[in-house]
């Protein structure tokens, strides 16, 4: 902790916020190396190949069974989510919705360039030319990717540059892609949902980083809302509230897969509603609602148990318990959390994302640990559980072991890759904000004079009369 | 008349909206209930089934021909409508922004469980295991239920406490069940947009309810707009307008039918917008357009006859209608029934829903019964009608004898279930709002610091181009 | 030139945007004749006619096979992009947030319906029976036609009345149904996402119509933005930069063409988020960014190319070129083109659209014309550049010069045509605002009154803890 400190106390120079250089010098540079490292190494894959339709013809398949027609619609839901969904959500401070709305778009249209390749080149390098061929499931892999660093946003937003942010987007995509390959292909967990490795891993590495900005002369006077930006906020919620459905059943397995993923995250959201709402009006003097507690609506543990059998009742129960348990971190932990933690988390991600990602997980590993040939079938827990070629003889017991190894996974990815990439950003290079100019868009931003200065609206109605009459 | 009168005096004491202990009762038994009833009752139907896929191979189905791909587009949709659509269209309110999406998405959640539970008993109780079966169309019938619900929202918005609209919500989606039972299965009328079960009904059953809880002293300061909420007003209004053709096709059967229902809604909505801006127009001095009355863009009369042989110029004629009758149902009788009829109805749903709920459910008997072997064919006749089992010697006229019952049946559910309802509603028990503090957010809400105590911006520019210098 | 300017004072009469009996008038008419025109030539498609689920038995076909379901959900997110993305993008003025959304709500509803009409005419006239039959396709295409009326009120935004707008509507859907079919079917050049027949027609026409409508004195303390309006300007960006990917795959043919357009528009649009940053973030004093370039983000370039195997990297770098050249633009060029060539172009459409359309239609020439056997295959040739009929021995070159070609008729047809009808709209009989009151709601528009008028909220809380207490 002293080394800690002593790097802290080393970094802590006078601030200077001219990003002019850095931002156009990273997003040059960066883009450029998109464009050739795409060159060499990505492609179409067979069915958004022009050649495909020519091989329908062979084998007298359909047009609709291209697997576009199985995940765009979700595809295009989950599209919403990353950039409406925890764009708007993130533009309750009163002064900061050019920055949430705004960084979120270039973090992510960098993030998931950046992912189709970390991910191509763990997951669908095709060993006869080296390339990475990729399709519409690719596309709602890397808008997964992104979503663990806009969640790890979440935490810092309103302290960091968007030089800082591109740089925590570009460790975050590798980190997840790494921890992704661990999770589901070395250890076999399922995770259709990414409770782990969306939700667990990015709101811990968001909240490590957070830890190694801890800023204790933060000026708040920002850090908070006004009535219409909490409302442009719940145009964020919403959009997270009603397409998790699609989020988790996106890239379930065709047909009934996608079916019941969709199902069961319908069902617990809306039993999270109810619970939030009790302990929102418990927790307050008469009984008000606190809309920033409302926030977590968008919160969901029906991750990665998605596609399981989870029952109709066991995803309300789920539902429930996370409605609890992410409110009340809402009202306890987060105050906690800052004063004696030192982690200040301004968008409280903990209680969005970590905790319902680590219940999730626990959810899913429970879950598929009491899978039952009697509920499943013989074919169907290979089917939900993959259990082929050097898993054939898995049981649902070992899987639920798997699945528990793979939140440990999530979080010490979560955990060491913040710390880490925390160090990284505390260098004093990066155009950060001081302390005393947080949560305001005025250090990025041209923003516009105020309402105020609004012209007065000029008579003109009497000028219309007596023309009229 | 009298007997109400004295019931109304007797209700009327002094008012405490402390709902610290009636809220989370509320959502806390409720919300335990749902999950032991699901436990009980409800089940995945075959097609969201683990089993699904292996007998899929059985008979060598294409897995895209689950009913989810028919479906699930139009459900994310539907799901938009009601959570965006509904809460945001409500926020015209200057000070009940909160309220209006807070509390639509509070009822919602609570409604689409019970919904799924009273539509089960009556719909898809499977004869074998007495279990309901869902799938993506129960969850569409689920909204859609919840939709009439908001509607009835629409009525009171600003004037109930949440404990009310939680009692509202389970009264009115049990009615709706009901209601719907007798008017689908029992009269076999034809309702695929939901004119008569959904807006005729939701409709009658707000005003009803509202006309129980006549405020005479309602004060209405804060019953208007500011021209930001109007803005955000916009955003609720056009994401209903652009989704009627998803939610009037969303349970029409595969291909054609929901085919059909599309262009359909999406021709008769172009013809709205035209006559609801002449009649705006016409209506004001010097011709210009209210806003207000733009809520009635989102006004479709293509509900009922959404699916039958229309004809694109016949929906056009109807959406003419539609929107003239509307507009000047805004105009002259909103404010002739609040001081006539004494039914103060918020957000004007007489012109938005019901008035065309009755004409499009007139609109439907008639095209019913002047549907011709000629245009339909005979088995065209029989898919559109459902001429089957014991309907199948039914003729179109008497078909559109038994729409006209239907809607006869809608309107009784919504005036008797409203008033019932509203004499519940009027016990001094459910911390409603004095008459001098509706349309206020923050009764139940904690609410923001105003936007002008936003701190003055600090002169940073100047220190950063002195830095840069 | 000297013709012109005479012309031009004959015009300059006083103002009256009294619109009370035009608008009405207008409206009515249009619609009625619409409602005719429908009755005599629109019926529906053979996949939207009853009659296809019984032919459907006969050969043994899906019902999934239906157009509706390759098409549907692409159609409505080109729906939301029509309606909240092209509304909500013009809010970003401070005053004219209203005009913005609802004029654009009531001339895409008009455009749609005569657009069917005049795409019918030329395209899909049934020689049968001298119909025009309509389903999916017909609704995206109106909605495509429409979109290029829309980009061309964006040029003159706060500057007409809406029955000028609705004159411009009907002859800018004429001249588009003219132009696509001399593009299409006589120079036979493809354009899947309309970089040429949209975008280039649509920015040059509402240019060229501003010119005409040049006002030497204008009025522009209200052209500009103000905290909150800017936010809501962000609405409608995200929206149009998430669904062009299906703006772009709408109408490509099923399968892989869909699959291929979709991922293309996808890689184009991240590239170009990242470089519209560098760029204004170096064009800025301490590189700051401004909320008006970033609208930029809606551009794309990948539009008739947007089917062909452009290639993942080929994609990148038309984002990259676009992003750069659009934003310069906005920086450069605006203020040039309204010093210099007097044309003042409110929403920078020269910049979203105009350089982008022919960039786009430039690269489609080129990839059009270097396109190989040895990439498309055979077959692959055939299908994406649609080689049968007369047109079965062209080569890929001889259809780059097409391309080329199409490009020029775009650019003539938005010139000239806007000229014309700019002409037209000179007239002083169309109510068009004074310049001194132009960007303002007030003038067609009840506007609610200020939000500094809000009641000072009671001390409620006082009352309540009493209560509590």
């Amino acid at each position: 902790m002293g080394c800690i400190q002593s790097f802290r106390q080393c970094c802590d120079q006078p601030k200077n916020t001219n990003v002019r250089i850095s931002l156009p010098a990273v997003c040059f540079v960066w883009q450029l190396a998109m464009i050739i490292l795409f060159g060499f190494f990505i492609r179409y894959n067979a069915e958004s190949d022009v050649h495909w339709k020519q091989e329908n013809k062979n084998i007298s398949r359909s047009d609709i069974e291209n697997d576009f027609y199985f995940r765009y619609p979700s595809f295009q839901d989950v599209h919403v989510m990353i950039f409406v969904g925890f764009g708007f959500l993130m533009t309750f401070l009163k002064r900061y919705s050019f920055g949430a709305v705004g960084f979120n778009l270039l973090i992510a249209a960098f993030g998931l360039q950046w992912a189709l390749l970390m991910q191509g080149w763990f997951h669908s390098l095709d060993p006869m030319d080296g390339k990475i061929k990729i399709g519409v499931e690719s596309m709602i892999n890397a808008d997964f990717c992104v979503a663990s660093c806009l969640i790890a946003y979440g935490a810092v937003l309103g302290k960091v540059s968007p030089v800082q942010l591109m740089v925590m987007t570009l460790f975050g995509v590798t980190l997840y892609a790494v921890e992704e390959y661990i999770i589901l292909n070395l250890i076999h967990a399922r995770d259709a949902g990414g409770s782990m490795v969306i939700h667990t891993f990015g709101a811990y590495y968001g909240l490590s980083i957070s830890w190694m900005l801890y800023r204790p002369n933060l000026d708040k006077r920002l850090n908070g809302s006004v009535y219409h930006s909490d409302v442009f906020a719940m145009i964020g919620t919403l959009f997270l509230w009603m397409f998790w459905p699609s989020f988790n059943s996106a890239i379930s397995y065709h047909g009934d897969g996608q079916h019941r993923a969709a199902i069961n995250t319908y069902l617990s959201l809306a039993a999270t509603v109810l619970t939030t709402v009790a302990i929102s009006s418990l927790s307050q003097k008469a009984g008000k609602l606190d809309m920033v507690i409302h926030l977590t609506f968008t919160t969901t543990s029906v991750g990665t148990a998605a596609e399981f059998m989870l029952m109709p009742y066991g995803s309300l129960i789920v539902g429930f318990c996370c409605g609890i348990i992410s409110t009340l971190g809402y009202i306890y932990l987060t105050p906690f959390m800052e004063k004696y933690l030192k982690i200040q988390d301004t968008c409280g991600i903990h209680n969005l994302h970590a905790m319902p990602g680590v219940i999730g997980g626990i959810v899913g590993a429970i879950t598929a640990a009491a899978a039952s040939e009697g509920v499943y079938g013989k074919e169907g827990l290979k089917t939900v559980f993959d259990f082929t070629g050097k898993w054939e003889n898995m049981l649902p017991t070992q899987q639920g072991g798997h699945q528990a190894a793979g939140l440990c996974v999530a979080l010490c990815f979560g955990i060491g890759g913040g710390i880490l990439v925390g160090c990284v950003l505390r260098l004093p290079i990066w155009g950060d904000a001081p302390d005393d100019h947080c949560f305001d868009d005025e250090l990025y931003w041209e923003v516009p004079e105020d309402e105020e200065s609004i012209p007065p609206i000029l008579e003109y109605d009497n000028h219309i009369r007596n023309q009229a009459g």
